[in-house]
């Protein structure tokens, strides 16, 4: 499993994801899955990756060489976001290895997962920033500012926190923390996804994906960041109304 | 689907369950799925339920109707509290009803599915309190000081609160709103979990169920208790740490 999230307020765009990737309960490994594609002050891409490693891999090289090539189309061709994103859905979906019995009846084959699903979000000069979730299928759909956080991966555990807090108009280092806090959150009762933590901001306008962070165990921001956040609900609980019998 | 959670604290349990029930999207009702059994000063139960709603309602009514017809085995005549949970476990296999292709070689029958959790907790003269989950099969896990809640339904969303703040030494009050928000937190994000919500205390020792609640969306203890709680939350984000950049 996974977990990334993206949200898009009107200051720009923020990416978190974590690192983990396992094969069931075993070969637990660090792999990247927040990956940063841009051209400062022309267009600037962050893509997440969930779902079979050998898949997102296998698109993010393309996505790099199509670029290194020169080819008619890649992430520095497009003039319109949707465009880039619509190409990216083709590039998934064809990097997902096809088995010969996915065209015989059986819709039900055993065996590996080869599906993989991204967050894409990103800005092209003259054009106002988007994220957009993309499935295996290669279809998207675009964060709002009545939705304004994509997720993918292993969402439910860090969805509420969103659900209260995210919002357009929260400071881009606001909902910086509250991805960071929904990461927290899924670690905590998800094994599968864990530590170190990536974290991109793309500030509107800026068209350059600035600061990233990695987040170790280890270090002193991510154990305050724990430690307040346990403080601050604890406080939070304490601020809540008595029940009626308490008040006797 | 459901979301009940039962939290053991040395002061005593807290149980808490949604009343919404539903076919697929269709057919949304409201059914009580927190069930008092009491002989005050003697014994003290509460069973939450989740699953299918033939099958909780006849395992109620069968426990019921255990003690009314005065039966060998009943809620009244054991003397300890996993003896109790045995017997739901054997009651709660017995209601649920057996399809003739259970017994073929297919595995995956399609249809409905009949199967049901329940969290059970109590206290009998004479014993400390205890918590229990019961899987559809009748077997069943206990909560502990290190694991104080169980949760049965739509167990996800609502976990992150009483993974950081849910422990044994909460007082009774505080474990019960950690319940309420983690129900909010669930309801939130799951249309198939929703109000009113059912409360109940049983303080060790006491032998009786006492205070029980039923809190509708527009009780003002309940408005109160969001609005508050939004307003904690948006303070604990305010409390965390700056990131390097914003403090330059």
């Amino acid at each position: 499993m996974t977990y990334c999230v993206g949200i898009a307020t009107a200051a720009g765009l923020v990416f978190a994801a974590d690192t983990r990737t396992n094969a069931s309960h075993d070969n637990v490994r660090i792999h990247r899955k927040l990956h940063v594609f841009q051209w400062p002050g022309e267009r600037a891409f962050v893509v997440l990756t969930a779902g079979n490693l050998a898949t997102t891999q296998l698109a993010m090289a393309r996505l790099r060489t199509d670029v290194d090539d020169g080819a008619e189309h890649s992430l520095r061709t497009f003039r319109h976001l949707h465009q880039v994103v619509s190409y990216v859905g083709e590039v998934l979906v064809q990097s997902q290895l096809r088995r010969p019995e996915d065209n015989a009846e059986s819709s039900e084959a055993d065996g590996p997962d080869f599906g993989a699903s991204l967050l894409v979000g990103g800005q092209i000069a003259g054009e106002p920033p988007g994220l957009y979730m993309l499935y295996s299928i290669g279809n998207a759909i675009a964060a709002s500012p009545e939705t304004p956080y994509l997720q993918i991966g292993e969402t439910k555990y860090g969805k509420p926190i969103l659900d209260r807090l995210a919002a357009d108009d929260n400071t881009l280092e606001d909902a910086a923390r509250l991805a960071l806090l929904s990461l927290d959150a899924t670690m905590r009762s998800n094994l599968s996804v864990g530590m170190p933590l990536d974290l991109a901001l793309l500030r509107t306008g800026a068209l350059a994906v600035e600061p990233t962070l990695r987040l170790e165990r280890e270090s002193p921001m991510w154990e305050q960041m724990r430690t307040q956040w346990s403080l601050g609900l604890r406080r939070a609980v304490e601020g809540l109304p008595r029940f009626p019998w308490e008040q006797a």
